[in-house]
C-alpha cells in the first residue's frame, strides 16, 4: 500500500492556558498528527477534533504493521474524501484525553503533574469546558500561521468543539462538518453521562479521585467503559456481538456474573483499552460535555447564544438509529442554523452500529464530504 | 370517591415449587390481590402481572389517603376498562421482587430465610426463571378454582409473563394483553441488564451478595435503580425533570458530584424507593429476564419454539419510544404470531416517558382494552 499515510505524533505546549471558568492551567500539553503539508498562502489547512473516547489519531499509522490505522482513515487520506494531496490535515488530542497511558497520547488532566506540587493534579485539577479544548486548538492552528481553516470537523464531542469553533470563531473557517453530534441536546445526554461516570465512584479503589499513589479504580472504570461501549451502539450490533447467547463455559444460574456473550464482547472490548485510560480523565470528560454551550470560549452563555453567532456553512453528518446525540436533536439544530441564514446540508448514515455508525460507516459520507470541501463559499 | 378501590394484600402460600431449571424450593409465599369478585361459573377472572420494579398493586388504595392508587389504576376499577364490576382481577407479587422491604410486599427470594440453615439465603438462592413466577401464578389461580382466566396482562416484564403463560399453558386462557414487552428481545436487552446490575457487585457492601448481617449495599443498588429508571424513561421526559440546569446550590465544577437536575431527579425517585428494594433480588430479577424463554414452563427452549406454542388472541400495546422493549420486537412478534394464525392486533402509545408510557400512558389504550376483553373468541 503505497499510498499509506505513515504518520508520527507530535507536541504542542502552552506555557499557560487562560480557563473559560476562569484561572488558569500552566505547563499544558497536547498531542498532535498532521497529514499532507500546509501550502504556501496557508489556506488549505483542516481541523479534526476527536471523540470522547478517541485520541488525535484520525488517519494513517505509526508503523506499517499496526493493525488497525487512525479512527476516520476511510476518509482522511491520499485521494480520499479528506484529500491529502490537497490538504493540511491537523489532527489534536484534548486536554483530559481519556487515554491518558497511552504511548501516544499527550494531554493535561488529572493525571498530569502539578506544577505547583510536582505530584498528579486528581481533583485539584480545574474543571475544563470543551470551549477549553479549543482554546488550545486555536493555539495550535496559530503555531502553523494559519488565520483561517478550510474546515473543522470531528465526530460526537468532536463535532461539539466542531460548533465551538464555529461559535466562538466564527471568521476562523470556510466551513464545519459536525458528525454525530448536537450542540442543543437535552437533559437525556446529561443524565447518561451521570450514569458513565458512577461506577468509577462506586470503586473503592477511586479514593475521591486520590488513587495516583495506589492500584487504579480500575473495575469502577471497566464498568463506565463497558455502559459508553454499549451506549453509543444499537440493538442490530448485539446480533453481531453474540446476541442473547450464553458465552462458552460460563454459568447463567451465577447471578454473581455476567455470563452472557453480549457481556464478555463488552468485556473484551473495554479491558484493551482501559489499562490505557484514566479515571478521573473520564469523570472530566463527562463534566466538559455536560456543561456544553456552543461559544462558551467567546462568552456565550446558552446554546441558543452561541448558536445564533454561527456563520460557517455546515454540512451535519448523523445516524439515525444514534442513541447518544438523539438525531431530532440535529435536525432542529439544522433547522435553527439554516434559520438564520448559514447554508446547512445534512447527511444520514445508516449501519447497525447507532451512534459508533458516525465512526465506522463515515465512509458512506465521503463523496458528500468531499464536495462540501471543494465547494468555494 | 364512592367508586374507589379499598384492597388489602394477601398472602398465597406454596409449601413446595419444582422450579424450571430443576430443584426445588420450599416455604414459598407471594402475596396477591383481587379487585371485584369471582362469578359463579369461575370465568371471569383476569390476572395482572407486574413489571420489574412492580408488585401486585396493580390498583386501588390500601387507604382512602393513600397519596397513589395500584400502578395500572387508570384502567382497572369499577366502570374503567378492566372493569371490576364484570371482573375478577388477580395481581401477584412474583418470586425475588424487587420491594422485598415493603410492607405491602410477599416474596421469596435470597433476602427469605432458608429453611435448610434459617438464615437469609444470600447468593445460595437458586437461580428462578419467568417461567417459575408463573408456575407461582398458575397455582395461585388454581387455588381459586380457576381452570381458564379470562386474560392474562401485564406491562414489561409482566408482559413476558403474559408470553409465557400463553406458549406454557395454552389452553389456560382465552386472551392475553401483553404490554411493553417483547420475548424476542435481542443481545441489547442483555446487556443493558447487565450494565443495570453491576453497580451493585462494584459496591463494597455488596460482600459477594452475604450482606445480611451488615449495612446493605445502597450506593451500588441506587446506581443500578438511577440506570434502570433513565433507560425506562425517554428524553422529552428529561425536560420537565429539569432538562440540562445544574441543580439549586450545586456546583458543576465538583467533578465528585452530581450537580445537575436531571440527576437530582433520579436520585429522588430511587431515593425513595431504594429502601425497600434488596440489591441481591435486582440480580436475580436481570438474571430471569436475561435467560427468558417463553414457554420454559412447558418445555421450550427457544423463542421460536415458545411462540409457536401460542394460540390465544392477543393485544399487544407497545410505546413507539420505548428503549428498552423496542417497538421493531413487539412488531416482529406480532407477525409472528399472525403469520402461524393467532389473532393479533396492536396498540401504539403516545407521551414523553418512552418505555414508562406503558405504565403511566395506559389510559390511551383503555378502549381497546375494553372492547377486547368484551369480545367472544
Amino acid at each position: 500500500m503505497a499510498d499509506e499515510l505513515l504518520v508520527a505524533k507530535q507536541r504542542f505546549e502552552l506555557p499557560e492556558l487562560r480557563l473559560t471558568g476562569g484561572g488558569t492551567l500552566r505547563d499544558v500539553a497536547v498531542g498532535f498528527e498532521t497529514y499532507g503539508a500546509l501550502n504556501a498562502a496557508r489556506d488549505n489547512a483542516i481541523l479534526v477534533c476527536h471523540y470522547f473516547s478517541g485520541t488525535s489519531h484520525a488517519a494513517g499509522r505509526y508503523r506499517p504493521d499496526d493493525p488497525l490505522p487512525g479512527y476516520w482513515d476511510a476518509i482522511i487520506g491520499p485521494g480520499k474524501a479528506v484529500d491529502t494531496d490537497r490538504y493540511f490535515v491537523i489532527a489534536s488530542d484534548t486536554l483530559t484525553n481519556l487515554n491518558a497511558y497511552d504511548p501516544d497520547v499527550v494531554t493535561t488532566g488529572p493525571a498530569s503533574r502539578d506544577p505547583a506540587t510536582g505530584r498528579p493534579y486528581g481533583l485539584a485539577f480545574p474543571a475544563v469546558a470543551i470551549a477549553d479544548f479549543v482554546r488550545v486548538q486555536k493555539a495550535l492552528v496559530e503555531s502553523f500561521g494559519i488565520n483561517r481553516l478550510r474546515a473543522v470537523m470531528g465526530p460526537s464531542m468532536g463535532g461539539l468543539q466542531t460548533f465551538e469553533w464555529a461559535a466562538s470563531y466564527p471568521d476562523a473557517m470556510e466551513r464545519i462538518i459536525p458528525a454525530i453530534a448536537a450542540p442543543n441536546f437535552n437533559g437525556w445526554l446529561t443524565g447518561w453521562l451521570s450514569m458513565w461516570a458512577q461506577p468509577i465512584k462506586l470503586d473503592p479503589a477511586w479514593r475521591g479521585g486520590a488513587y495516583y499513589d495506589h492500584a487504579p479504580p480500575s473495575a469502577g472504570l471497566e464498568a463506565a467503559m463497558r455502559i459508553m461501549t454499549l451506549h453509543a451502539l444499537h440493538s442490530d450490533w448485539t446480533d453481531s456481538a453474540g446476541g442473547r447467547a450464553v458465552a462458552d463455559g460460563a454459568d447463567p444460574t451465577d447471578v454473581a456474573s455476567a455470563p452472557f456473550a453480549i457481556d464478555k464482547t463488552l468485556e473484551d472490548a473495554v479491558r484493551l483499552r482501559a489499562p490505557m485510560a484514566d479515571a478521573n480523565h473520564m469523570l472530566y470528560l463527562a463534566r466538559a460535555n455536560q456543561t456544553y454551550v456552543p461559544g462558551a470560549g467567546g462568552g456565550a452563555t446558552s446554546v441558543a447564544e452561541g448558536l445564533a453567532r454561527i456563520k460557517a456553512p455546515a454540512l451535519m453528518i448523523y445516524a439515525p438509529d444514534d442513541l447518544v446525540f438523539l438525531p431530532e436533536w440535529v435536525e432542529a439544530t439544522a433547522k435553527t442554523l439554516s434559520g438564520q441564514g448559514v447554508a446547512v446540508e445534512t447527511a444520514k448514515l445508516s449501519g447497525p452500529y447507532g451512534h459508533y455508525n458516525g465512526i465506522v460507516r463515515i465512509a458512506e459520507a465521503g463523496k458528500r464530504i468531499a464536495d462540501f470541501l471543494a465547494r468555494d463559499f
